[in-house]
């Protein structure tokens, strides 16, 4: 089996992205869209995110084989119970929500009887909103689904298959592991950078003038993952609080190592420390999740 | 005045870059220049770093009115005794490093009687070695100069000068204001990246390759900045110690208060605290210290 019609609630980066991405790379399937703020359904009209932008929920799903839920994680279960109506009985339910469990949760108690799968392209920007997609974004990304027990076999795979066709190499986990590893490799990195950059503006002995005049030294890298969208961030943390907090704890312990290293003078602990992280970098790039020219190969390098 | 023999001690990223800069944005200038490495000499030679790389310090400096020591911080000191003997008595004296109160006193004591104003490009990739350098990598990027006082105005208007001409924006700053500015621009935000890379690292829930495949997340911009070079970034925390732990423990501070927010379901200052942080990101790009493109422009999202 294959979808023909998907609905996408939620017309932001992630669902703007994969309405544009199933016009550019499933041709023949039809594309429906509803987004709950009048302007975004504005703007997704003029991109033409999507085949048809609807005013309603209902009207998005109606005829859909396939919705896929595109919006913050506190909003998932109120969007599925206002699709709920006309949803086909028949329909596949997914999602793009960096936590899993408690979306999945979420979803299955809006519709109940459903098939419901849920999956994380684990692909985004710094930018939000209806501007922000773009039919590439999950080229070569990973796409996490995190079918539940049972699960529909046939489901999953046309699910499995959407995913590869957009561009994305699949993985199959199960919710609970892939909300630990987000934790670390995303979660995380959020609330460090959310925390430095509020750190550096709120200091009384260097202005934030200064802070911005010589960001090139480090901080501006952070300053890109703070501009993520607030909505979202709030809820990812709170949806995902015991595994972000396991996982901060663990941070928190080996800040403070090194911290003591600094006080210390420990040369020999910093230097081995400082020089193993580099391998990890080295695979990153081997295997395609980054860019490996230096700084990201940013325009302020070219000659 | 202007520099009409410039010197390099030490043909990294940051040496190897002036070297080339001069070469394109100061034809009549010439440069000698010296890296206590021999293969690094030899591969300086064959990239053509600088006019003539020499086997010996004094043979590099012997007829220079410019030495820039471009080697990490606990390396200053030796590298100027080596140079002493031949430097010419007039030569200014200057150097690239992230700290400059450290690196003031330890040129001061090698190299009593002669002009020594420090210097610092706020400019650099992840990048080390005689490979890393390139000419523009000062255009757009401030350079902090810390001049003693009092200091010889015409050599400081000289060195304000030349490094306008490579393309830098120039700032006088005094040497403890500035190792505050970079304990938090750029010290804090590396030890931050460090932690956390290693941290990853060392999971034993969640695999080594879990975490490469899924970096995309946020994690991979922290591994960048982690792999840069390890010598270097030890002596910089040990050289600005009590800056960087002061920035640390604000920042300490700060996570605490996140995390408790995260720990008792605070949604409002958890939102508020990541509203703010956009501002400065603008702030940023309007400046011209970052790409403005969505992932720095990486090119990993070309069509």
């Amino acid at each position: 089996m294959s979808f023909s019609n998907v609905a996408i609630i939620g017309l932001g980066l992630q669902g703007g992205s994969i309405g544009l991405a199933v016009q550019a790379y499933l041709p023949g399937v039809r594309t429906t869209g509803y987004d709950a703020d009048p302007v975004t359904r504005i703007r997704a009209r003029e991109r033409g995110l999507v085949h048809e932008v609807c005013e309603t929920a209902t009207d998005a799903v109606k005829t859909c084989d396939l919705v896929i839920f595109c919006v913050p994680p506190s909003a998932m279960g109120a969007a599925a119970r206002e699709a709920a109506p006309a949803l086909p009985k028949d329909a596949l339910v997914s999602d793009v929500g960096s936590c899993k469990q408690s979306i999945a949760a979420s979803l299955a108690e809006a519709l109940p009887g459903y098939t419901i799968i849920p999956a994380h392209p684990v692909a985004g920007t710094e930018h939000s909103g209806p501007d922000a997609g773009f039919a590439s974004l999950f080229r070569n990304r990973w796409c996490i689904i995190t079918p539940p027990e049972p699960t529909d076999l046939l489901k999953l795979s046309a699910l499995v298959a959407f995913w590869e066709t957009l561009g994305a190499n699949v993985e199959i986990m199960d919710a609970e592991h892939h909300d630990l590893v987000l934790a670390v490799t995303s979660h995380l990195p959020h609330l460090i950078a959310y925390t430095i950059v509020g750190t550096a503006s709120d200091l009384e002995n260097v202005t934030e003038s200064e802070v911005i005049k010589y960001s090139a030294g480090g901080f501006r890298d952070f300053t890109r993952i703070a501009a993520s969208d607030p909505t979202m961030w709030r809820d990812v943390f709170l949806a995902n609080r015991e595994a972000v907090l396991t996982m901060l704890q663990r941070f928190t312990e080996d800040l403070t190592a090194l911290q003591r290293a600094i006080r210390v003078g420990d040369d020999k602990t910093l230097f081995d420390h400082f020089t193993r992280t580099r391998a990890i970098r080295r695979s990153i790039i081997e295997e395609g999740q980054d860019d490996e020219r230096p700084d990201f190969g940013r325009s302020d390098h070219e000659a």
